[in-house]
C-alpha cells in the first residue's frame, strides 16, 4: 500500500494506524554542537529548526580587526540557493557578531557569531520521522541515543557548517595578518569529470579564479563540463560526488607535532569531520603508493634567496608531521549526497521494510558549496597549530641558524588600539 | 668532493673542516612522546637511542585479564628483522608490564609497558647530522625546534610505534572481551600489485590467513607477487609504497560523535598519525566519488534475525559519523620509505647543497610491518569511543526499541577477582 | 575637583577633557565564555549587555526527563532582586531550552539553555570606562587583553553564573535519578556571624530548611542575625563576605582520580572558579591542621547493614582523592563584594590617580545568592566524575566483594521512550 | 586475639585462617600516573615498588639550558631521610634526564626524568593487605577499582611527587629565565605553632632563609618551636599537620582566564591534588570573610616608576581570576599524616572489624617536605598559564597603553645554539 504525506510518497509494506498517529509536531531543536581546537577553540551549535545557528570562538587573539563583513563574505560562498547547482532553498544567512568584538577589534573574550534561521516548513521532515533514509545519519542517531529525535539525524549537518565557515573566516584573517598564509580550495572533480593536476598553477592560483564560476573549478573549460554533469543529474533527481583540492600557501615552517598530532593527521580529522566526506590524502596520496622511493623523494636545494626548498613536493608540504614551508596540498573525497528523489527501499523506525520517495529539497552535488567549508576547516587547524608553535617554540628567541620567524610579513599589523 | 664516514658516503659540494669537527657524539635521547585518547589515554615514549621505548596507558578498565604474552604477540608482528622483507636490524622487542597489572588482571591504575633497546651502533646517524635526508623528518624538526637534535627527526618514528602496538594490544583485548569486536588489517597493495577487493571475504577473513605469509596479504597468489616486488626493490636499494586495508567486525552500533569527532574523522586522524602515511579513506572512498547517489546509497532491510542491516556497505559501516553495525572498512596509503641506498641531492644543516648516500639499514617496504600498527591505532580509537558511548548513552537503561546492548556477548567475562 | 556623570560622582585628581569625550557608547558584547568538564561539558556564554546569557551542555545522557521547570526552579534561587538582601536590580531570568530536549526527554545532543536579558540602562558602566574599580576584574582584563573593553571586566561575572546554575540543574537531576545523590549548600557565615557546626545535622538537612529564610541559613536564629548584619551594611553602602557550606549526600563510593584529578582538587577548582571566592576546604580543613593524627583519623567500622563506614568524618568523605561514601562536606570563602558606595581611591585607564564613587546597583552580600551556584558547580563535578567512573570501572562487571553498584536506587528510571 | 606479622602487630577481632593464607607476595606495580597541564603537560609515573619513578614533560620550549643538577637540587629538598623530621627511610633519589635535552639545552621533544628506586623490603605492606588503614587511600582504591591491589592505595602518593618536583624544577627555570618570576614556599604553621604573617617580608624573602632550618620556616625562633613540636610528636608515634604558605614574585600581569580557569581555581586544583591537603586559600582567604568591602578592597595608585599598583594586597595578586602583577600569596592546609604507630580500630578487606598497629616507617609531619612540592605545583600552573597567555595575547603586538611585556627581563637568554 502507498500513502502520501505532503510532498512525500510513502510506499509502506507494513503501514499501520500507528504511523498516522505519529504525525510529527514541529520541534525546536538544534541537532548538535561540539568543539574543535586546543588553543583556538570553536564550538558550533544549531540546525535548521532552531532560531539560529552559529559558533562561539574561545581563545582568539585580542586586537585583531574584525567585522561582520569579514565573515559574511565566506558565508555567502557557503549559502544554499546561491545558484542553480545547489538546493533551491533560499536562506539569507546574515551573520551577527554578538560578542568578543568592540570598536572593530577582537577583545580576547569569546566571539559569538550567530545566523538566524528563516522560517521553515516542517513537512520536509515527515518521511524522516517514519523511515530511515538510506546512508543518512538518522538511523545511526537512533542507534546511538535511543530517542526518536527526527532533528538529530536530519538536516543538521548542512546548517551546522555555518559555524565552521564563520569561525574559519576569523582563522583565515589571523593567518593572513600574521604570516600572509592563504588557504584556497577548489572543485577538482565532479563525478567522472576530473580536472588534470597540471592545469592549475598552485603558485599563482587566486580566489577570483575559483569564484569565477558556480562550480568553483578554476579552469573554465572543466568548470563547464562539471556544471553540465550537475545540471543533468539534477534533472534526474539523482546526485553526484566529487573531490575538493585545497592548498595552503605561505604556511610557516615548523607547524605540527611529531607523534599523534601530526599536521596531516589534524588536517585529515578536520576535513573528515565534514558531512559526506569519506577520503583524504595529501601530497602524492594514494597515487604515490605506485612510486618507488627514488621516484618519490623530494630533494632539497638552496634557492636564489638562500632558502632551503624542495624541488618537487610529493610530500605535500609536510615531512614527519611538520610543515616544511612548501605549499601544502590535499584532496578530499565527497560521496554523492544520499538524499535523492528516486524510490529507495528502506526500513521504518518501527523496523518494517518500506519504500521511500523524498520529494522535497534536493542538492544534486555538495562539492561546490563544500569548497569554503574545506577552507574553513583547514584554516582552523592551522591557527590552532600556529598558536601551539608560537607558545612552545617562540617563547624564547628562535635560533636563526635553523629557524625562520613565524611571521615574516614586514608591515606592522594595523590595529585600532 | 666525496668523503665517507663509516657506512655513509658523503658527496659534499661544500665540504669544510667544520663538518669534521661535528662528528656526532652518542646521545641518549628519546625523540618524542605524546598522548592519544580521551578515556583510554595512551602516551608513548622512546626511540632507538634511549634505554627503552614503551607506553603508559591511563584509564584502562580494571579487572581485565592481561599478560605480557597478550602484548608480545602483536609486538612480534611489528618487530623488524622478522623476515627478509623488513630491515635486517634484529631486535628482540621483549615487553615488560611495569605497572597496572596485579595477579593477572588490570588494576585500573596506569599500565606501563616497556621494551628495552638493545645496544645500537651510532654510525647510522652520522649522515643525518650533516645533511637533511630528502622527505625525512630531520629537516622539519630543525625548523620547528631550532635545535640540531639528530635524534629528533631520526629513527624515532619507527620505534615509537612499539608503544602504539603495545597499547593497541590492550585495546583489542577489551574490544574482544566486551563486545566480540575484532580489528583485522592486511596488505592490499604493494607498489603496482593491487589485490582486487572481491578476492577477500571480510565476513570470514581470519588473522591466520593474514599471517600465512610474510607480506601479510591474505591471498596467497597476490602475496607471492607482492613479495617478488619487495625482493626486487630491496636488491636495487630502493623502496616501494602500498596500501593497508583494515576492517572492524562486530563493532557496536552507535560509536562516534555527530560533529567534529565523527568516527571516520577519528579513525583518519589515528592512522594518519602513523609514519609514512599520506592517505585515508573508508567505505567507497575516492572511488565512490564516481558514483551517483542512487548507485551509492546503502538500502536498509530486516535480516532473518529481525535486525536492521544494509544490503551494501559503501558507507563503510559509518553513517553520519556514527557506526551502523556493519563492517567498518578503510584503506590507508603508505608512501615509499624515504631512506634508500641511492645517491640523492640534498642540503646540509649548514645550508650547503650536497649529495648523500646512506649505506646503513634499509627497509624496502614498510607496509607489511604497518599492518599490526594500523590495527593498534584502530583499536585505540574504538575503545575510546566505546567508553565515551558507554558513559553517555548507557548510563541510564537503553531504549530497546531503537538500541541494542553495546556488549551482546553472552558469556560472562572470566575475571580473576 | 569632583565631577558627576549620571549616578556616578567622579572625583578626579587629574580630570581632563579627554574623559568627557570618552562617554561610553552602548556595546553589545558578552564578556566571556568557557568550558567545564570532560564528559559532561558545559560552556557558558553571555553577560548583561548581550541579548541573552546561557549555556550549552555537551555529553548529557539521552532519555533523561527534563523540563524548563527543572531549571527555572534553581534560576529563581539565583535571581537578583528576589528579596531585599540582593541587588535591587530585577530580572525575570526566564529560561528556554533551545535544543537537546524532545518530547520531555534529553536527546543526547547538546542542550542549549538560554535566558534573555531585559533591557538595561548603560550608565552603570560609565565609571568603569574611566577608572578601575578597586579589587575588580576590569583592571586585569585590560592587562590581559590590551583592549579597553568595558564589558570584559564588568558585571559579566554575576550574570555568567546563570549558565552554571542552569547546567547544574541538569547535573543534579542526573545525580538524583541515577544514584539518589543530593547536593545541598547553605550560608554558614555572614561577616562575624558564624553558624556553629553542631547546629546542623547533615544527615537530615533539607532544602526546605535552607530556603526557609532569605539568607539561606538553615538555623532560624542565626539566619535572623545574619539578615540583620546584611540589612545594616546595606544602609551603610558597604558590603560583607561570608562562607557557604556544601554537602553531598549519597555520593557513590569510588568517584575521583588518584593523582592530579583528586575529587577534592576538582571540587576546589570548580567552586574557586566562582566570582568572589578565595578559599576552599573540605573535611576538617584548616581547623584540622591543629589536630594530631590520632585525633584526626576516621576509624572504620561495619554498620548494622553490613556496610563499611567511618565513625567520624574528618576527611570529609574523600580519602586519597576518592569518595568513600560518607557525606562530602566543604566550605567556600566569599570575600566582601568590591562594589560599594563609599568613596575609594583608584587609577583611571589613562593611569591617573582619582577618587571614585559608584552610586548604582549595589549588592551588600553575595553569599545567599551564591548558595545555588555552589550547588551547581559541585553537581557538575560529580556528574563528570560519575561518568568517568562509569566508563572506566563499570564497563566490565564490578567486583561485589569490594565494590558497590554506582546506582543503588531500586526503582527503575521513569523515562518516556 | 592478636597476631603479629613482621613489624606489624595485628589485633584481629575476627581473625581467620584465610588471613594467614593471604600473605602478600611481592608486587611490582606502580600505583598511578596522570597528566597535568594544557601547554606544558606533565605525566608522572611510578611508586616505591617499581624500578623507577619520574615524569614525562611534553611541550617544553626548546633551547632552554637544562641540566640534571637543576632538577636534583629540588629533589634533594623533597627527599625523605634528609633530616630527623622526616621518615627515616633513606633514598638517594638521583635523577636522570633520559630524553629531551641535548648538549645542555632542551630540544622541544618530551623530557623524560627518571629516578630509580632503591631496593625495598616488602613487609611494610602486609598490614595494608589485611586491613584498611584509617583515613588512607587503600580503602577507596578498593571501592573504585574492585581489585585488591595493595600498591594502589599504598605509599604511592609520597613517591609520586618526585615527578611533580622534577617537572616543577623545569617550570621554575622557564619562569626565572623568561620573566624573572620566582616561586617560594615555606612552613607557616605546624600544629598549634602559627607563624604570624607580619614576621615575613614577602618582598625580600629568600630561599636561603627558608632552607636555613630543617622545618623550612624562615623565622628562626618559630622554626625552633615547630621543630620541638615535631620532635615531641615523633617520639609519641603520632603525627601533626600544618600549613604551607607560598608566594609568587614578579608574576607577569594578565595570567589566568576569566571563567572556569581562573588563576586562583587552577592554583587551588594544583595544590589540592597533593597528598594530605584539604584546604586552600589565597589573599585574605577565610580571614577576609570577616571584613567589609571598604576594609577589604585594594586601592590602586601609581608608583614612582609610573606603574599601577595596589596599596594593599588582600586579593593576593589575583583580581577576577587574572594576575594583577602584585605578589601572589596562598596558604595550603595539610592534615596530620594518617600513618601513626598507635593502635587504631579498623576493618579488614574481608569486612571484619579489627585493631591495627603499624610499626614501620612513620613520618611525623609532612609539611617541611611538602614545601618544594607546593612550589613545583605552583610553577607548573604558572608556566601553563604563561604559555596560554603568550599564544593568545602576545601573538600580535601588545598594546603598550594598557599592557606590559610578559618578559620584562632585559638581559638576553643565554642559550647554546
Amino acid at each position: 500500500m502507498a500513502f502520501s504525506i505532503s510532498n512525500t510518497t510513502f510506499l509502506s509494506s507494513s503501514s499501520s494506524l500507528r504511523h498516522r498517529h505519529c504525525i510529527p509536531r514541529p520541534f525546536k531543536i538544534e541537532a548538535t554542537g561540539n568543539t574543535y581546537g586546543s588553543h583556538f577553540r570553536v564550538t558550533t551549535y544549531g540546525e535548521s529548526h532552531g532560531k539560529a545557528v552559529g559558533c562561539v570562538i574561545d581563545g582568539c587573539p585580542p586586537r585583531l580587526p574584525l567585522s561582520e563583513a569579514d565573515i559574511q563574505h565566506h558565508l555567502d560562498r557557503r549559502r544554499p540557493g546561491q545558484n542553480r547547482l545547489t538546493t533551491a532553498r533560499k536562506e539569507g544567512d546574515t551573520c551577527k557578531i554578538l560578542s568578543g568584538v568592540s570598536e572593530g577589534v577582537t577583545t580576547g573574550t569569546p566571539i559569538h557569531v550567530s545566523v538566524p534561521n528563516v522560517e521553515q516548513k516542517e513537512d520536509g521532515y515527515r518521511e524522516m520521522f517514519l523511515a530511515y533514509r538510506p546512508s543518512h545519519a538518522d538511523a545511526t542517531y537512533d542507534m546511538k541515543y535511543g530517542v526518536r529525535s527526527v532533528q538529530g539525524g536530519g538536516r543538521s549537518s548542512a546548517r551546522e557548517t555555518i559555524g565552521r565557515v564563520a569561525s574559519g573566516a576569523v582563522a583565515r584573517k589571523i593567518l593572513k595578518e600574521f604570516s600572509g598564509t592563504e588557504v584556497l580550495a577548489y572543485t577538482s572533480q565532479v563525478n567522472t569529470i576530473v580536472l588534470p593536476d597540471d592545469l592549475i598553477d598552485h603558485d599563482t592560483l587566486t580566489i577570483d579564479q575559483i569564484e569565477s564560476n558556480i562550480v568553483r573549478c578554476p579552469d573554465p573549460q572543466y568548470a563547464e563540463k562539471m556544471i553540465a554533469v550537475v545540471d543533468d543529474i539534477r534533472l534526474k533527481g539523482d546526485s553526484v560526488g566529487g573531490v575538493v583540492t585545497c592548498i595552503v600557501r605561505n604556511c610557516p615552517r615548523g607547524l605540527g607535532s611529531p607523534v599523534f598530532d601530526k599536521l596531516g593527521a589534524e588536517l585529515g580529522k578536520a576535513v573528515l569531520s565534514m558531512p559526506a566526506t569519506n577520503g583524504f590524502q595529501f601530497g602524492s596520496g594514494f597515487a604515490g603508493t605506485f612510486l618507488t622511493g627514488s621516484e618519490h623523494n623530494d630533494e632539497f636545494y638552496i634557492d636564489r634567496h638562500g632558502k632551503m626548498r624542495t624541488r618537487t613536493n610529493r610530500c605535500g608540504g609536510i615531512q614527519g608531521g611538520i610543515s616544511n614551508g612548501e605549499i601544502i596540498n590535499m584532496r578530499i573525497a565527497f560521496k554523492p549526497t544520499p538524499t535523492i528523489r528516486k524510490k529507495q527501499h528502506t526500513v521504518t523506525r518501527d523496523k518494517k521494510e518500506t519504500d521511500l520517495v523524498v520529494r522535497g529539497q534536493h542538492e544534486p552535488c555538495v562539492v561546490p558549496r563544500a569548497v569554503p567549508i574545506v577552507e574553513a576547516m583547514v584554516a582552523l587547524v592551522l591557527v590552532d597549530q600556529l598558536m601551539a608553535q608560537y607558545a612552545q617554540c617562540n617563547l624564547f628567541p628562535i635560533n636563526p641558524e635553523l629557524q625562520e620567524p613565524l611571521n615574516p610579513v614586514l608591515e606592522p599589523l594595523k590595529v585600532l588600539i
